[in-house]
């Protein structure tokens, strides 16, 4: 290799790991071990490799970066200072403070070129393999002869935490299955975690691990060498059928004399003196944050390029546009994250009918009817779409054969399915859902919070709501579920009483919740509500609304209800007529929907001065005295279920008509007589 | 073979087939396909190759058998009900009934035999996986030449779902490390899932991924042939160090004409058409739950066979106990699950000091006092272990070269940790502990959810509690997990306020709670409180109890606090008590605690007429309105935190003193003034 060459890459990897080093040692906090000892793979791949274009971070066709190993935040956030994108050097020496762009772990729409917000370990993998299905779905629809309008890889670096997390098996094996030839992760081999070396708990032969997922696998001995890595991100691009992982071997610390190769690289800064001598080692001026002129002109390059690459490819696109109007216009809307006016005009009324049908199966008549118009939402099932109702009918499998298809076949594997859809939201321009088991959202809550921290919008559709399983028993029966749902900020929760408020729930859902929504849905078969005789099921979008109440006179007593009880807090209702008291019946299916409304609306659904109240839920009573108030009554069920048919299940615990009257009598203080 | 031999097996083998397929066809409800598929297995294992005794279910050194494929209940009933265990017809007829002992997925503590309850797929490995670490750690511990007093192997039959979940990858990548030599895994290879053939979304190698985990791994092509399976259960019985691997090609639903080998045979009754045309394929009478009389006495064998084993081993205890009485009192202490009486002796008590330590670094001294005395006690961290501080000082490393260390090393695997405590806890005689920041809670929620429900005694440290975590930012603070976890029934959740209270929350832990118990931890310093002045940090024992109050007459008004909040809870007591308002501070460390006391002393510590309250806790305000009342005011976070220093993150978000003053001031209807 050219030796000029050679000192200009020597200089620019150390410039980024003692920008890294400098940032954490100033911050008195963060990683440097990993940015020292994974710079040169991210300066070939960043340098070499990534089609980006710093001026406009948010150009669709750019190449995505994932940083599955976020606690090396500071690496990214020097590649980004240095590329040119909009985060100075200030932002850089402000490092993991209130106000900054530089957090300690990276954050989406937070700094610009930041992707995903990773640091939970395994996930950015997985979000990694989303994005690269997004990539083949959107090349699938909008690409034609001539025309490579989408066109771009995924890569990733992961570390040691990264594939030792079951996250990322669920991804990486999937990702095998479905070929995707343009997903490459260079994983930071550097054989050290926070407890001491790999060798302690880490020991599988990852390449076979991943040959086994079908991956083509290649190793770099010398994480250093930035003519093997470029040979093998190359080699890796060339294979056009198999993900490929590059087991980078690579030295934690790299260039800190007493600390490299150590586990007190990981997590803490390198301290002063140690500082300094890793200066001497690597021949670097004691300045901290300097920048070497020869680096920032080099690495500054990227935005000359990165808009060249962005012109290029928007003649290609205006040529299409002309082409194929029609399909640049949907191109440009999908890119929106906005659906198209009229989206959900398909979105079925369901007629009056005692005997109903279930929320789960009312979900796949609406999301069939907004597929329909609606070709960006995609989405599947974590090996539960015949029971989840998930399918979209003639819409096609995603897979080797067909990246047109529409329904993805997660597997059993509801984490990587949660990461996945959250990689394809972050990839812009779909709609994804994921469904499975509500008990078995459990499983993939890590991604699910994930999805709620950057306001994505996936909608996750949690079929089999409560003991209404019935006889699978306790360990498929959700009872603390909702609840638990309920407490992650920012994201929606949504328990429809019937066919149509389930329909209203996937309009709120894509039209109006801004971050990710979950839809808590019924196994069994529900009334469908008399909406003539009713408030319309469009209440539902203020998250609680007044369903019904007894005519004459203001409520004496307020009955609440989500779901399945709405339907015997009505017939409650009517029973406490008959003894002469009016109740209001308050159909509540999302605590955050309601919470967003003004206070005046609040305060017309639940007057303050009516303390006479009865909540009716079938999961845990936390939460609900905030709307009980301290007089009212909850009805809930406080440990877990039992194997039996459902009918004898609600009524062992307490989810009658029965019990609901009495309880109301009880909260009004009348003994029920008879 | 000989042929009367093959007939009889064959009769077994379809016996256990008709009574599974019965059982689903009578309860209308459950997994027919699984059981038929893999009857000749399981009959192989039990018949010749599981050491028990039907007659004594809990004897100590029976294998251990995991049907991680729960789905496959029926056929773990009929596997019980034909080798003796109390398990009458009457039970099989009764499939998922309500008061049966067969419930829809299998139950522990419910039905004799049912060594763990599963349905959750990949769980039952990784528990297995556990069970095996058990055995070596207990062998280690108790064997002496000529006494193999703890010897036998831990089987599992699992399936798709299984290999598919993450938490499989997690624990069959650390047992692999580990050399379980002992654990072997029949793999029910029925290539048909839910949604249809596995080819959809489940092609990879797995073979080579296990043997990629060090594990020995073998193929059976003929589900049903019996000799091939006793072989491969031989061979793996004769490899020592590596745990094994059988992939049995079976298929779901055998003998059914229609729907063998279709996903329709997987999760519902094959319907009595169906039947009655099995029946015929198998040679089979059409009696409903017919057993055959050969096939009856054939499999019974097992009890007395069982009988024998067992009174052979307890003569080699006896004569252990003779030589070594002390290990052998130790054995049999450990196998009541009661540690030994003063076993809290050295439990540490912390002297006044406003510097005062971390909860965490509290956490692992008095860890450390207990393990002293407790060799039974054994756990460690999902790579976290300097950070939680759970390291038992000279206890060694539990690893292949030495199976008597105690601290485990679990990888950044929360949810194979999870797994594999429950799997330890089961196993018998041990207390099994695990460990990670609060936050990664949710990466191991299905375990503790599993934990929770079959009551196991098991420890979650989780440290990292809170905001104070600082600069890693949002992705490494909990906010919504301390509510997350009190969700979940027969989880006692602990946060300890101080060095003293994190004591007894250990004592408490091992002590007095009955199931799992999670200690939450702060990573930043807290004073210890001055317990000559305070009231002592017994009082946590009873959930929540009255720290300080404000001498002379009865409080004006309550602050309630747990952790890390306490402490402002106490400063902004002493600002009250300067401007004349009695205050009281009640330290609540466990709601789960405090629920379980008499009404008389919760309404001691908090009466209900004393309705000005103020609850601080830095975490979601979910619940809390319960114990702050209709009139109280809430001090929480109901959003994600930020990356800065603690400090600051406290301050903004209203964790201050001041703020709770002013909070107080509020509820009393005082405008503060100055």
């Amino acid at each position: 290799m050219n030796q000029e060459k050679n000192k200009i890459e020597k200089l620019c990897i150390n410039n980024l790991r003692m920008l890294a080093a400098d940032m954490v040692e100033k911050a008195r906090s963060g990683h440097p071990g990993m940015p020292m000892g994974a710079a040169a793979m991210a300066f070939v791949l960043w340098t070499r490799f990534l089609k980006h274009s710093p001026a406009n971070p948010a150009w669709p066709n750019r190449d995505r970066f994932v940083l599955s190993a976020g606690h090396g935040s500071s690496l990214l956030y020097a590649l980004l200072h240095l590329t040119g994108y909009d985060l100075p050097l200030e932002e850089l020496e402000n490092f993991r403070q209130r106000g900054s762009r530089t957090p300690g772990h990276p954050e989406f729409g937070h700094t610009p070129g930041v992707e995903v917000t990773t640091g939970p370990l395994g996930q950015g993998i997985a979000n990694a393999v989303g994005m690269a299905i997004a990539e083949r779905y959107q090349a699938s629809f909008f690409n034609r002869p001539l025309y490579d309008i989408v066109d771009h890889y995924t890569y990733v670096i992961a570390g040691d935490g990264d594939l030792m997390e079951g996250v990322s098996h669920e991804a990486a094996s999937l990702a095998g299955h479905l070929k995707l030839g343009r997903l490459i992760c260079l994983y930071d081999d550097n054989r050290i975690s926070i407890e001491g070396s790999t060798g302690m708990a880490f020991t599988e032969d990852r390449a076979g691990r991943f040959a086994a997922y079908k991956w083509h696998v290649q190793r770099v001995d010398d994480g250093n060498d930035t003519e093997s890595l470029a040979a093998a991100i190359r080699a890796a691009q060339a294979e056009k059928e198999k993900p490929s992982l590059i087991l980078v071997r690579t030295h934690i610390g790299y260039g800190s004399p007493n600390k490299q190769d150590t586990p007190s690289a990981h997590g803490e800064p390198l301290g002063a003196e140690e500082m300094k001598l890793t200066r001497e080692a690597l021949g670097w001026p004691q300045e901290p944050f300097y920048v070497d002129r020869q680096v920032r002109d080099y690495f500054s390059r990227a935005v000359e390029k990165g808009k060249s690459l962005e012109e290029k490819w928007q003649n290609l696109f205006n040529s299409y546009a002309a082409s194929f109007p029609e399909l640049a216009g949907l191109y440009r809307q999908w890119m929106k994250g906005q659906p198209a006016a009229g989206w959900d005009k398909d979105i079925p009324s369901f007629p009056a009918d005692e005997k109903g049908m279930a929320t789960r199966a009312a979900s796949g008549t609406a999301l069939n009817a907004i597929a329909a118009g609606l070709p960006n939402l995609i989405g599947g099932s974590a090996d539960l779409a015949p029971s989840t109702k998930t399918i979209i009918k003639g819409g096609g499998d995603f897979g080797p054969d067909s990246y047109s298809g529409r329904n993805l076949r997660f597997g059993v594997r509801e984490h990587g399915m949660g990461s996945i859809l959250n990689g394809m939201a972050l990839a812009g321009g779909l709609i994804p859902y994921g469904a499975t088991f509500l008990v078995f959202s459990d499983y993939m809550r890590p991604s699910l919070r994930m999805a709620a921290m950057m306001g994505l919008k996936v909608i996750y559709v949690f079929t089999h709501d409560s003991i209404g399983v019935g006889e699978d028993g306790p360990t498929h029966q959700p009872i603390e579920q909702l609840a638990a749902l309920r407490a992650i900020p920012g994201l929606t929760v949504i328990r429809p009483a019937d066919a149509n408020e389930t329909a209203e729930a996937w309009r709120c859902a894509i039209g109006q919740v801004k971050g990710p929504a979950a839809l808590i849905l019924t196994r069994q078969n529900l009334p469908t509500l008399d909406r003539q005789k009713l408030a319309p099921a469009e209440g539902l979008s203020r998250g609680a609304y007044i369903l019904y109440e007894t005519e004459g006179r203001g409520p004496d007593v307020i009955l609440l209800a989500t779901g399945s009880e709405v339907h015997l807090a009505m017939g409650a209702a009517n029973k406490l007529q008959k003894s002469g008291i009016a109740a209001r019946v308050v159909s509540m299916p999302s605590w955050e929907l309601f919470e967003a409304q003004p206070i005046e609306y609040r305060n017309a659904v639940l007057p303050p001065h009516i303390t006479a109240r009865v909540a009716v839920e079938a999961g845990i009573t936390l939460g609900w005295r905030h709307y009980a108030g301290e007089r009212g009554r909850i009805i809930g069920i406080d440990r877990f279920g039992a194997s039996a048919p459902a009918g004898a299940l609600f009524k062992e615990f307490g989810f009658t008509v029965e019990n609901i009257v009495a309880n109301a009598m009880q909260t009004l203080d009348i003994t029920p007589c008879g």
